[in-house]
């Protein structure tokens, strides 16, 4: 079908039986995670690249899952991986996982306790970023892949390539490090509670047992979605895309829906509510709060960089408040100082935090050419 | 008890048998504003001013309304409210009322609906800034005052000072528009029907008849108010204030308080949804999503401020981002093109949209020059 797509992508499965130790302490007794490939490995074993999700992401990155349903089932970063796409997978071998905790396949909060039979829900543990680099070298393992041409991901996808560089500095060769952010402010943490609360709260949580209730915790998953969006976009954007544009004739003087970004917005939130795991919701924002690779040095982002061998490709892009330029400069700043090897680039757009997900001229030339650069 | 204090503050209640046609074409039939008054109104009836409350306010706006539990019943605005204040009580008679929809002793919709006599609850029509004003207007009459001289408020409140000056601009001799905007984005909209979501989704809501089923949406209250908050507040403020503080000592890996800021929030939320009505918490974000002057102009702020005879002070606060200096700029250039009178002050301060509630020097300055030079 689409001329530069993958074509049509399959998971694959992988399951690892060794325990695994997280950085809470608690021990994940066996896991599975899924993941698909495009792309063919070399021989040399040398051009893998791995793509970390954000958020809401998972494993089908790029191609599509059903052929009768092309458009609708693209990947999620499809735009940028592909045949003759930026991250090229005619010279690359490209690595989309879903992590674990998540619920898209791999061992999560909704699998099954080997313990109970029941799922996980509640006392499935709390995964950090540092958690998934460890799961994520298992997996490399598996593949046979000793080092990552290159980590790649955006916004918390790009918080595992900054931690892969840290933790397993022998195992990349080059980090693209994409509208994150060294660590969460309060305002991000503020607003990640809030969507927590709205979970937590729902009578349907069942204390995130909900399973077992045969229901779900669909407003609050709503509402965390709904705020999230906001975080997501830009106020340009939102002002060019919605405005104050009303959805029918005039005021109707009551609580349905009356502007248009509320109809986007609750959307957006039913739609998410309808298809995500509320436990990996949570989870998730977690992992985003308790990241901070600089804690264990002090507070100083250079001395936890030290360790990196990798170079780095770090963006940022304009409209972004979520983590903005002056966020993505933190590590750029680090790195410079430490004599590390760092390109950066801050993209005008005027998708906020969405950018990165984004087809843009600019940002994707950026990418492709640090790609090709480093091609073997 | 405290110096500069007015003292004692009584509420009062002024009935209005009188039906109010409101802007949607509802009408509320009869309606009680209960509204407190400071200093003494002079001979010529010309040192009237009328203080509009924002969101959560009331017509507490200074003073103690418990003599025994001074500092906890302060007024809301007694910093700036006073003998020897900003706005000085020795000068002016001030005027704070609870509006129409309010949940404070005005008529609103936890009061008895006459047709039933149960709570009004969802039945209770929705009102506008224009309502208000008109409500506000009924309230001069019977304190006997022809014109304020000056009609003050924040935010939601300089809104109802702006609308004032284009529909009684007979009535107002000055209005100071502080932290206020000329009408909401689509990202404040956003912002206000998350909010409203939540409430309306609680299932303690019950449709607005929450009364009848002795409970409240607490839940969903909180959630708005947790909200609320973060845009309240700067992004440099809770750096500062919260940071990636922890409550308690290292991580707990769960989902109960761990940074400061969260609990800081749930605080708050939690506080706001004792005592907050949940129907007029809708109800005036409604007002606000609403309000837009300009829209009967065709868009056009000058065209409907052109009515206007007051003269104007405008302030606002470099941190606001709820509604930024920008906004504020909105107002003075379109009052600036009509060669109207208007002072404008955008003040330095690090505390957000909340700044205009704070005890500034520079601010408190600037509001005391104005006001003196407009005392007679």
């Amino acid at each position: 079908m689409s001329t530069h797509s993958v074509g049509h992508a399959s998971a694959q499965s992988a399951r690892f039986d060794e325990p695994l130790t997280l950085k809470s302490g608690a021990v994940v007794p066996a896991y599975e995670l899924v993941y698909e490939t495009y792309g063919t490995l070399n021989a040399a074993r040398s051009n893998a690249i791995l793509i970390c999700h954000a958020l809401s992401g998972h494993h089908h990155v790029a191609g599509y899952s059903d052929p009768e349903r092309v458009k609708e089932t693209l990947g999620w970063w499809d735009n940028m991986i592909g045949p003759g796409k930026p991250i090229d997978t005619e010279k690359f071998f490209v690595v989309g996982l879903n992590n674990l905790g998540g619920c898209h396949g791999s061992t999560g909060p909704s699998s099954p306790n080997p313990a109970s039979g029941h799922p996980w829900g509640a006392d499935f543990p709390l995964v950090t970023v540092e958690d998934w680099v460890q799961a994520q070298a298992r997996l490399a393992d598996r593949l046979g892949i000793d080092a990552w041409a290159a980590v790649v991901g955006g916004s918390l996808g790009g918080m595992q390539a900054l931690q892969w560089t840290i933790d397993l500095p022998d195992r990349v060769r080059h980090a693209a490090v994409i509208a994150a952010a060294p660590k969460l402010t309060a305002e991000n943490i503020a607003f990640n509670d809030v969507a927590r609360q709205a979970i937590l709260t729902d009578p349907d949580f069942h204390g995130g047992n909900f399973y077992r209730h045969h229901t779900k915790p669909a407003r609050g998953l709503r509402l965390a979605r709904m705020l999230g969006h906001i975080t997501y976009l830009s106020d340009d954007q939102m002002a060019e895309k919605f405005g104050r544009r009303l959805k029918g004739e005039g005021l109707a003087y009551g609580f349905g829906v009356e502007f248009e970004i509320e109809s986007y917005l609750r959307y957006q939130g039913d739609k998410f509510a309808s298809w995500f795991d509320a436990n990996t919701y949570l989870l998730m924002t977690k992992a985003l709060d308790y990241f901070d690779p600089a804690h264990a040095t002090g507070g100083s982002l250079a001395a936890a960089l030290a360790r990196a061998t990798a170079k780095f490709l770090v963006v940022s892009f304009s409209t972004d408040w979520r983590f903005s330029p002056a966020r993505s400069r933190e590590i750029v700043n680090a790195l410079v100082h430490n004599g590390q090897d760092v390109a950066y680039a801050e993209i005008a757009s005027s998708f906020g935090h969405d950018s990165f997900l984004m087809k843009d001229e600019q940002y994707h030339a950026i990418v492709r050419a640090y790609m090709n650069r480093i091609a073997v």
